[in-house]
């Protein structure tokens, strides 16, 4: 088989589009600073151009374009093409694909950026060789997608991999975005952190976080991780009650899925074993002994292009190059 | 395809034995007390001549016996056929394939009890007709099964679906038998209902618990949901405070799993409504809105019949006639 695919990072603040040949290795980037506010056209007209930018960069004629790959924030239909409601996009019910196919040569394929990022894990970064294996997003948020038997695992309406809002302690009277209390991601993401940061001082506490920022307010996950690497005993203790958090989840999972590998991206790695090491040692704890004996807690190794390298993935997978 | 084939389902306490058609229909039944005590060539023995017992019952030749299938408490390694330990059976890293197959002229394929039951639901129970769903048994500890594509979902060494084991809440200090805390099945089971009665009552609460048993040990699950069904204030707290947690853990599966279907079966479903009502209310609740507008959540329809029958299931699935 010959030709190229196109994958596409759209988020609320940048579209990162990229072209890779069918090997999945990338040839040409493009970054644009989505126009979010400016509704649905103007976002298809800026995809479309950024397809036309890394074409012209590779110099490759837009008919060898065999697919494009969109990663996109959901909820969504897969199958159809349709956003239906992203907030930071203002997107609502908008049949992407559709958009973006009457527009180009190629057949357009969308996906939940969190799945989207799992593909790219699986085939291009850490699950490799890997059948069986969840990836988890930690940032701002929590997400996550579910691979099994090779193939991402949807679910009956698009929604499998909401691992953010599975409630992990509800005695907690933190409330979550969705509405619920003790979410996952209300209580271990880095917003988590950046809160807890912010309470500690408020509260009084003695600690280096105040020196890294110029107001109480500047407080986020970054900043406390960084003082926790600096011993700052504060921020230590938050790692360690989010890290028991995401830990508690992790084990969760691995006893429900009983996966080969949990791969774990987002910002919030970036603080590295602080995060990673104790993670493995409550799944050793806590899950039980034959799915914790043979599940391989990981990082991330695409880092920040995950999601383009993801919707390349997804374009691969549906024209049956990866396999 | 003509023939026959056999399902096992092998307890600590029975062996329910059946003949079926290539259709699932029974033909004929075989019910022994296992032989616990006496060790693995017992109970293989045992097995062996309840097979003999429905095909001499049906009048069949075993010759015609297509494929066994042994529903059996885990863990366990499905595609070897070895039970690695279980402690109320005595069987520690018995290949009961290979002892089987030795004495039988039609191949066997073993099961984990709870996948097995997950299975005989899918195929001849609530779940027909549905391609993703979570099969939830609910008595003296909490299992399940997770059907994906029509299919049973393993994981990496036959573990998936160790959902008694999912941390519900991490502040209860009540000890799992695994040895963790908060597990679900500690604080959700058949066998943490009973308890929570015996609790109430040695703290003097006065209930018409007292008035169903001769002695407070003798409270158990089924004590409390009788004295809830009678309105008892002290029984229906303890329902409520069950229920929670069995709505939580239920919706923690929705959200990460968003299957059509969860079926709920096990000795504490036999309070019905009761049980079932609030766990579709929480599931509602605390649910995202995608995953929970698309789940139906419904009560099994086996009965005791489903371990024999998931075997029966199983063993079809294995010679491909349910596909």
């Amino acid at each position: 088989m010959e030709g190229y695919v196109v994958g596409v990072d759209l988020g609320g603040t940048k579209i990162l589009t990229a072209l890779a040949n069918l090997e999945g290795r990338i040839l040409a980037k493009s970054r644009q600073l989505t126009k979010a506010k400016e509704g649905p056209e103007a976002i298809i007209n800026q995809i479309v151009a950024s397809i036309e930018e890394v074409t012209g960069k590779a110099n490759i004629d837009n008919s060898k374009i065999r697919a494009v790959g969109v990663g996109c924030p959901g909820p969504l239909n897969v199958e159809k093409g349709i956003i239906y409601n992203t907030p930071n996009l203002n997107l609502k019910n908008v049949n992407i694909k559709e958009a973006l196919e009457a527009k180009l040569t190629a057949p357009v394929f969308i996906e939940n950026d969190a799945n989207a990022a799992a593909l790219g894990e699986k085939w291009f970064g850490a699950g490799q060789e890997r059948d069986n294996l969840i990836y988890i997003t930690i940032s701002t948020g929590i997400g996550g997608g579910i691979i099994i038997n090779r193939r991402l695992y949807h679910g009956a309406n698009d929604s499998a991999g909401e691992i953010g809002h599975i409630v992990i302690d509800p005695t907690l009277d933190v409330e979550c975005g969705c509405g619920d209390q003790g979410c996952w991601e209300a209580i271990a993401s880095g917003t988590a952190i950046g809160r807890l940061g912010r309470e500690a001082i408020k509260q009084g506490k003695q600690s280096k976080m105040t020196d890294l920022v110029s107001e109480i307010e500047e407080i986020d996950g970054a900043t406390v991780t960084k003082a926790a690497a600096n011993a700052d005993k504060v921020a230590l203790g938050i790692i360690e009650r989010v890290t028991n958090y995401l830990g508690i989840g992790v084990a969760n999972l691995v006893n429900i899925l009983n996966p080969e590998m949990v791969i774990i991206g987002g910002g919030v790695t970036k603080a590295g074993k602080m995060i990673l090491e104790p993670i493995r040692e409550i799944v050793a704890e806590r899950a039980l002994d034959a799915p914790a004996g043979v599940v391989e807690i990981v990082s991330a190794e695409l880092g920040d292009d995950v999601g383009v390298i993801g919707a390349i993935a997804k374009a691969l997978v549906e024209i049956g190059v990866l396999l």
